[in-house]
């Protein structure tokens, strides 16, 4: 029987074939995909910070070069804010078509002290290429387009319409694409959204995560006296700012890990059968996790498990806190200001419009009378969990296991990628996989972060199946249960 | 009646006579003067700075050149931290001898975007000088040398004995004054003790302040994972610090200004019936308070006057906060670590080393589970109280009213001089002069510190007449009551 007829049989039971010729392309190119993946690396995007501004257009104009070169046509596209790629190649009107949305911008590199090697020196090492934005998400981004390259060199075409969709700010939370989607819903259309800015279960277990929890991010400020004022001739006198500061994040959570703002749970979707009953099956290693992260106890949300308060669960933690003197040693001043910026995590059916000023409204209610106290910035995503009985997402198992040599998990991740909420919501694609290729202990917004060499290539594979099995199924068919 | 035969009369209706002679000296020399004071604000003495070791020693080294040129002798002296300079010129073993204390150490600059002028660049604007260090304390230092200059050049010789003791170390606390002092009983010894690291009572009203509060400095690391782990994907798992550091500093003290440190009270003395007195007669000027401060309301601890809050009463502020993204934007990580540096101040009968361990225990008694806390840093001193009723104290009173023209008020400071009372306890000495020549808004400590050059010359007139007042208190009838 050809494996090669899916229309024939159930999804489930369905082959993914990789022609051989593309196979091969992907191996004899594997070296300067590998170059290319550095030159990408080198080059500083970071979002967040506005020294980097012209290195955000290299890098757009770099991808932009890049896919030109496999035969897309493109454009990097003006915004706001930095500027986005889009690219496609669209061989037949009757297929159906593929989104693959990436981003280029990464993190701050943070403390550079803890870095091994450069983070924007690319070093291959221990068989994994070392740099910032290597698993987030330049590496991944570029599994995408080097299968297509290897399926165009060795086919002449790809076997289904494929359009790119890079951007360079999803780092601070995606705030022009859900513009840019408005303005382009029939250029982006398309059957499936697939992108890889997750990571795999565990180091492991390969997953598909259906769902992920929302953002609010805040920046508090406390002001105090109009300068830093010696605290042994104004202490008793005047209102501290730090104090304070420090009084309004004890009072946004308790000791048990429950936030306190009011309201804040209202909308908490609870745990779904069978979403216990597949956390259940996964492999839980306190452990191992202890051991990575380096403490000595985890602190789950009391009375849930540690997968129920990473991923079903909604929080909040301080990211940053800045106030008075910093340097060595003592300085006895009391504070102009202090400024703490805090990170809300939000699950089903929380939605950021509804918490972000709630969150800013009982901050300011913890003022003490001598201080002022100011949201200066804050911005949001919503949370988002999509159907998991999909053909695509059939698809997409298979795609896995091929690539990755075992059957992914469902899970759902407790991080947010605020541009699919807003590509789901513009674009109405339902059709949505989720696949990281990296291990979450690659160290993604943390110092050293690096990708796997191996995960690479099984990335491309990947990708290499995605493609052909996508190709299989009818752009009118994807029989898409309403469910959200 | 000659005016310069004390001993015939009272204390009290003595009259202090500076020599012409000295007075004109003190003019013509006024250029070179303030021209020395630049040269020595020039040198950026940060003790608390590693980075200026090598400028501490170059200031040491200035200030004994400089009093060596008028006639000192001297020798920098090396300590376990930054040298202590110290010098004498002692024409007479028969007459009473004065010690100067001082130092040429300065606070770290902060904020350079706060200052108008570089904190290392002096600069004479609207008859004040400008420089990190102008007030606290190389101008008021000079004002002690430049009048024994001006006496020398104009007399030939000292009233009465004189010792400088200028130390490096005073911002930090003073850690080795008091090993210092108990190595050199005998070099030290003196009747009575002066220095100016002090300020008026408010730019209108000057005065000599009887005692001061002390200090427990002390550095609280609150310790995490062992990076900065992303907040979506270990949110809910991990334990924050800097959210554990906030549970702790908001514990630290209550809303109404009361610290919660258990014991920490235990004993503190009352304010004296003449003391409520005193504080009343002095003038406060809330608007004024407010205004400079550059905040709407005042925090005084609950049930308590602003001037028994602020001189009368213990008190514990944040100087600094640290912890997690510090750069532009957001980045959504749990940080790894979390300090904050506190500072309490005692009063009588508190002590250091009695406060430092409860405050210490108290800390480590708010952890969480999956965190480390840690003290990393703590010193200490201990606060004073001098005798008022004293024959040297009389002479300061017609020193300060001969300088600027008013009589002094009797106050208390809410800062700290450690050193102080290293010298009080090793050296015996109870006749201790503590009478600042600047103004509590000369920025001591803030950005663009400056002392005034019409106090400068008060200064140093005030200093000149110190001289010729405590040269007519005989050595053996300082006729101290013991009140301690």
């Amino acid at each position: 029987m050809p494996v090669n007829v899916p229309s024939t049989r159930k999804p489930e039971d369905s082959r993914i074939v990789v022609p051989g010729r593309v196979l091969d392309s992907l191996t004899r190119n594997r070296g300067r995909y590998l170059r290319e993946l550095a030159e990408f690396l080198e080059i500083p995007s970071v979002g967040a910070d506005r020294h980097h501004t012209a290195d955000m257009r290299r890098a757009a104009e770099w991808f932009l070069a890049r896919v030109e070169r496999s035969g897309f046509s493109g454009k990097v596209f003006e915004t706001q804010g930095h500027p986005i790629v889009y690219a496609e190649r669209c061989p037949d009107k009757a297929a159906p078509t593929l989104l693959v949305y990436g981003h280029y911008d990464v993190q701050p590199p943070g403390p550079l002290h803890a870095w091994k090697t450069l983070p924007f020196t690319p070093v291959v090492k221990d068989g994994a290429i070392y740099a910032r934005g290597a698993t987030d998400d330049k590496g991944p981004v570029l599994t995408y387009l080097n299968a297509m390259d290897s399926i165009i060199a060795a086919e002449g075409t790809l076997p289904l319409n494929v359009k790119l969709l890079v951007e360079g700010e999803e780092e601070m939370g995606s705030p022009n694409i859900e513009r840019f989607a408005r303005e382009h819903r029939r250029m982006l259309k398309a059957d499936t959204l697939a992108m890889s800015d997750t990571t795999r279960y565990s180091n492991s277990v390969p997953a598909i995560h259906y769902g992920y929890r929302g953002l609010v991010n805040m920046q508090i400020e406390v002001t105090g006296p109009a300068f830093g004022v010696h605290s042994g001739v104004f202490g008793g006198l005047v209102r501290n700012p730090a104090m304070v500061l420090a009084r309004i994040l004890c009072h946004l959570k308790d000791d048990d890990g429950r936030v306190t703002i009011p309201g804040f749970y209202d909308h908490v979707r609870g745990v779904e059968q069978w979403e216990r009953k597949e956390m259940a099956s996964l492999p839980v290693d306190d452990g191992a996790l202890r051991q990575y992260l380096g403490v000595d106890t985890l602190a789950p949300e009391k009375g849930f498990t540690l997968p129920e308060s990473r991923y079903f669960r909604p929080t909040l933690d301080v990211t940053g806190i800045q106030g008075g003197h910093e340097g060595e040693g003592m300085k006895t001043i009391i504070p102009s200001r202090a400024i703490a910026k805090i990170s809300m995590r939000l699950v089903p059916d929380q939605k950021a419009e509804v918490i972000g000023p709630l969150a800013a409204d009982y901050v300011r209610s913890l003022a003490l009378p001598g201080v002022g106290v100011a949201i200066t910035h804050w911005y949001g995503n919503d949370p988002l969990v999509v159907p998991t009985d999909t053909p695509a997402m059939a698809v997409a198992k298979r795609a896995i296991e091929y690539g990755f040599g075992r059957r992914p998990v469902l899970a759902r991740t407790g991080g947010t990628v605020g541009a699919v909420t807003a590509l789901h919501k513009e674009l109405g694609i339902e059709n949505i996989l989720m696949m990281g290729w990296g291990s979450p202990e690659d160290g993604a917004h943390a110092p050293n972060e690096h990708f796997e060499i191996y995960d690479f290539d099984r990335g491309m594979k990947t990708v290499a199946a995605l493609l052909y099995g996508l190709a299989t199924i009818k752009s009118d068919s994807t029989g898409l249960k309403q469910q959200r």
